[in-house]
Order: C-alpha cells, then structure tokens, then sequence
C-alpha cells in the first residue's frame, strides 16, 4: 500500500443546479442535529494551514472526536500528513479543478465521515483568498489563516474573505523581524471587514499561540451544542 | 486628488457568452498585428508581484514602451504604487469580485491603453493560485511568482497553474534560511509540470535575479516581434 491509498480520497461533483444558500442553511440545520460542528478553514497557498492543524488537533484530540476532511485540486499529501502525525480520521476531497467548495460539494465529504460519532469537522478549503469566500459550505464558523509573509495590507485587497471569517489566526510570526508587517494594522484592517472576527497571532512551526486557537474551537463547539 | 484618484479605474464584466479560447487566440492576433507583446503575470497573495514589478520596471523602461494593468478585486493600491515608483503608465482593472481574467477582460483592459505606441503590457492577474491558470488571457507569454513562504511543494499542489507558467520566478530568495526550502525540489517538480519552464530565483526586495527576469522579459519581447 504506497502512502496515497492509506487515506479515503472523494472525487466530488459541482451541481449545476444548486441553490447554494440554501444548501448551506440546509447542511447547517442536519449539523445541528447530529450535534455536530464544522468549521472551514481557508487561506492562500502556503499560508500553513495544515501545519497549523496538526498542532491544533494534537491539542484537541482527546477533548473531541474529530475528523478531517482535506479539499485539493488533486494531490492527496495533506490527508495523509495530517492522518500521519495526529493519528486522526483524514479524508481527501478532490475538488477537480474546482477552485472552491460549496456546501453540495461538503455534503459529499460529510458522507464519508462517521458523523453520529463526532463532535467535530474540520474542512480544510482550497488554497485560495478569493472563490472560497463566496460560497457558503454550510460550516458554522469560518476562519482563516493569513500568513506573515503575505503581508498586512491582504484584508484591504481580499475584503469578502475578511468579511465572512469569523477568525482570522496570523501565522508564521517567527519570521516577523523579516518581513515588513504591521500586525496592529492588520488588525485594524480586518476589523474594517468584520468589527466582530477574532484576531489570534500563532507560529504553527513552533506552537506558539496555537493553544489561544484551540482553546477558541472548544468553546465555538460548545456553545454550537448549547445554542 | 486624492491618490486613489491618480490612476484609471475600469470596471470589467465578463461576457457570458463567451468562447474564451477563440478570444484568446484572436486578442494574440490583434496583439501580434500592433508589435505588443502581453505578459501575464499570476501569484499566489502576497507572493510580492508589485514589488517584482516595480524593480523590472525601472530595468525596462528606457529599453521598451510599457503600460502595466493590474486587477484586483476591487482595491487600487497596486496600480498607484507602480506609478509612483516608476512613472509608468498604469491602469487598475477591478473584476467585480471575479476570481480570474478571462480574454475579453483583458480586451477591456488593453482597450484602455494606447496600444499604438508600446511594446509591452504587463497585466498582473488576481492573486490566486487557481482561477486565473484556467483562462487563457490571450498573453503571448505566461509566468508566476513562487514566493519561498509558500513553501516548494506549490507545484504539486496547483499544477495546472505550474504547467500554463513558461516562466515561474521564486522570490524572496532572501528569507530562504528561516524556511524549509529546497530550491533543486522545486525546479524539479516546476519542470514536472512543464519541462520546458524557466525557473528564476529572484528577490524583488533586494534587487537580486531581477536583471535576470528583466533579461528574459526583453529577449521575449524581441523574439515575440521577429517571429
């Protein structure tokens, strides 16, 4: 068995006729019921998104029951990764050349993961600050990650995926003294898109703030099940 | 004025009935019968492409008549930056939101530069790794920023975009240290994608390997009016 087969990978299919609003609403409503949070975690390429999440999952793990969906153009490296080195559920979306995910297209992943036993799912979006913001997967929260070499200006020039994310985690910080960013104002700039997102400064590589995250996630999961 | 003020701003529509590909070749036509050369310019946000531009620019300038076009969803701050630190003529396409150009968005573009008298526009496409590999703008040449943040596996994971690309730069060559990036791997999954790419380490925030890109930039245009 070569690497590439040790996880589930989906082809997943775009509908042409799907309102997706009301899918979303529809998945979030089934998500309810099973007790069940998602959240979608989007970035531009290379931002670490799934470094960050085996840090984070590491730090969840035996608090939650959670799985993995990972969406890829194609490639499965980050299912695999992600299984290797938390030893949770990971499955591959692949999106086909899709640039984003609607929330038919998570309903599919949903299907492959054992929900009646999770407390948790998260989605790992496509690679990508623009097309993923405007469609709604269906998840309860959105967050995502812009990374510190990417620069601070990116909510002024990508507004909608700031407006919509209900976290923002910079990461890389390591490497701030390197780079010319303004973490203040990246903090200004992402509450001119959303007064009320949450701003937490991480470094995935080193761990650094990545508690602050996971203690977020906990307490959006448990509030998701009270509500 | 204010400074947003200071350099055109054209809003785009994309025709929905469009056949991209007949577009495409019949804007290179046109392109071909004025002697102007069309550079696309794709990125990942935040992979440093105004800033390459800029240094490239000011290499140019006195060799080639350029005209820069830079799309972005809906800010300006690229096309003013590039005129101020190069005073060349620059002009902001807003996609409304479009996640790509397609050819007759760069046709409304062009529409608004004085074709006649210049060599060279460079059209610096919305930041993403994705969209933007899939629609043929109707450029003589393709070529994308690979910044060392991203991380070497980029190839892997966006490979339609990689295989488009007949020049991919790598920049920020000088946070190379703080980031685990093998420069040899990279090339050699670019040249998976497209074995005929070039691949171009440059740093755009100090100047080195952009005489390099400005090299091949004027030697394409060249071969680009003698053929």
């Amino acid at each position: 068995m070569t690497k590439n087969q040790e996880v589930k990978v989906i082809e997943i299919k775009k509908s042409i006729f799907a309102d997706n609003d009301l899918d979303a609403d529809n998945l979030r409503k089934d998500l309810k019921d099973k007790g069940v949070f998602l959240l979608n975690l989007m970035s531009s390429p290379g931002s670490g998104k799934t470094t960050t999440l085996i840090r984070t999952l590491n730090l969840i793990k035996d608090k939650l029951r959670v799985a993995v969906m990972e969406a890829d153009i194609d490639s499965d490296v980050d299912a695999v990764k992600i299984k290797e080195a938390t030893g949770i559920e990971s499955i591959q979306l692949h999106t086909g050349g899709m640039c984003h995910l609607d929330a038919e297209m998570t309903r599919q992943g949903l299907d492959n993961v054992p929900l009646d036993s999770l407390d948790l799912v998260i989605l790992e979006n496509v690679g990508n600050l623009v097309c993923p913001a405007e469609f709604d997967t269906g998840s309860c929260r959105n967050a995502m990650i812009l990374s510190v070499p990417e620069g601070h200006d990116k909510p002024l020039k990508y507004p909608l995926m700031f407006s919509v994310c209900d976290l923002v985690l910079v990461n890389k910080t390591d490497v701030m003294p390197y780079f010319d960013f303004d973490l203040a104002k990246c903090e200004e700039y992402v509450h001119m898109r959303n007064p009320k997102a949450t701003v937490i400064p991480i470094c995935a590589k080193t761990g650094e703030g990545v508690e602050k995250f996971a203690g977020w996630l906990l307490n959006e999961v448990s509030n998701w099940k009270k509500s």
